[in-house]
């Protein structure tokens, strides 16, 4: 028995999300899916947290056991030779049988990208939120900071997340443009943990802070509230992306 | 009656390319739809060249003549709401009642684009070819400008274009990496005028070079040879992207 860690790259366009449901098809089954026609087995695979319909990942990390398995450069191949076109296995490697890639997690970094002229973008579609607004990245970029620390986020957190414990280190956070392209601009969050859409309610409510709804200075004190109807919307789940997962090497002692 | 120039930008995946065709989608039969929708006829709209089945523009150029149209602006903006996502109308001027979008074209230029990393990448399926091969785009662009010239393309020309002439000048033609993300890379070819597939044969030839198999000094023959089994393959159709069509000034006199 090994057990295998995958480094997952998707586009969620076309997915109801990382979790298998009734409602559509998920990265998760599509995986299991490519698992199974080349182990013969459908063995259970453990992600390193849900995503919402239509959310994206640069990184995301999946672990599974199984008996006789290629190597695991050949395996990575063999997975990309059946995924659908819109996944694709970055990396695979063994880790100890009891890892669990969203427990072992220590960090997590999300990035909620926007596209910020007059028009669509066909190019774009799905893959960045238009905001055909004015966006002044430097100034959220300086109220954003309200929200690094060890914060209660309480009010940064749609319901349906069964989690009691509501109080979250962010590390960092940046608001920026892209120097060549001042048109594409990314809102990143680096933090130890992240509540159901704590995200996208961050990003839905810098961009009231860039409509003028909410002033940059009300920050802490919406914070402090700990209530969810004096922050902003949920953003749309289509401009945000996983970027990356951090796991400290004893993680990965005893393989 | 106003004639009408439309800038098109479209992501080409869904559609069997620009004409109407009886076997799938085409972007003109959708820009007729929204035209349809809004002035209650379907005008003729003539368009600035065909494009195959999977080929993206930037900036595509379609003409049409109505009554009682309402001014530019709001033509654009009414015709966004009423396309589909991945097509987008950037700009709507009028033009002479005898503009042909086809015959007054002057200049044209078309990128040809790659990636060249070892894996596919998800978020580029369809939107590039994907090359995961060794790249040498110096090279490759000294070889390139064998085509530079006043020459006989018959060579690099797919049978089904009914053209007598074959002699084209190609302006200028580069090959280039993204300075940034250096497995993008992108071909880049201006001419007055191009044959059926001429920018994809340009493209599966210097493919070919690149691969060795075609030597960077036998292109001036091979280019000389006017036979099309000399030239490298053509190119897939989803890397090709019309980039922008030039019109002498005197085409828009008298509006």
């Amino acid at each position: 028995m090994r057990r295998i860690l995958l480094v997952l790259r998707f586009d969620g366009r076309r997915y109801c999300g990382w979790q298998v449901q009734k409602n559509g098809p998920s990265v998760q089954a599509a995986v299991q899916d490519a698992l199974e026609r080349l182990t013969g087995r459908r063995p259970p695979l453990t992600g390193c947290g849900r995503t919402d319909a239509g959310v994206h990942a640069l990184r995301y990390y999946a672990a599974f056991t199984a008996e006789n398995l290629p190597p695991c450069e050949k395996l990575k191949k063999a997975l990309n030779a059946l995924l659908p076109r819109d996944i694709v296995v970055s990396d695979a490697r063994p880790v100890p049988l009891g890892f669990h890639p969203r427990y072992a997690a220590q960090k997590k970094e999300y990035v909620y990208r926007l596209y910020t002229s007059a028009e669509r973008d066909p190019f774009l579609e799905g893959l960045r939120l238009h905001y055909p607004h004015t966006f002044d990245a430097d100034m959220l970029n300086r109220a954003a900071q309200a929200f690094v620390g060890r914060h209660d986020f309480a009010g940064f957190c749609s319901t349906g997340g069964a989690v009691k414990d509501t109080v979250r280190t962010v590390y960092s956070l940046s608001v920026r443009r892209d120097e060549r392209e001042p048109h594409l601009a990314e809102i990143a969050v680096c933090g130890d943990g992240f509540l159901y859409n704590m995200v996208r309610i961050i990003a839905g409510t810098l961009l009231y802070v860039a409509q003028g709804r909410i002033s940059p200075d009300a920050l802490p004190g919406v914070l402090a509230s700990r209530d969810r109807r004096l922050a902003g919307p949920t953003a749309p789940a289509h401009g945000l992306y996983l970027c990356e997962v951090w796991y400290p090497n004893s993680a990965f002692d005893g393989v």
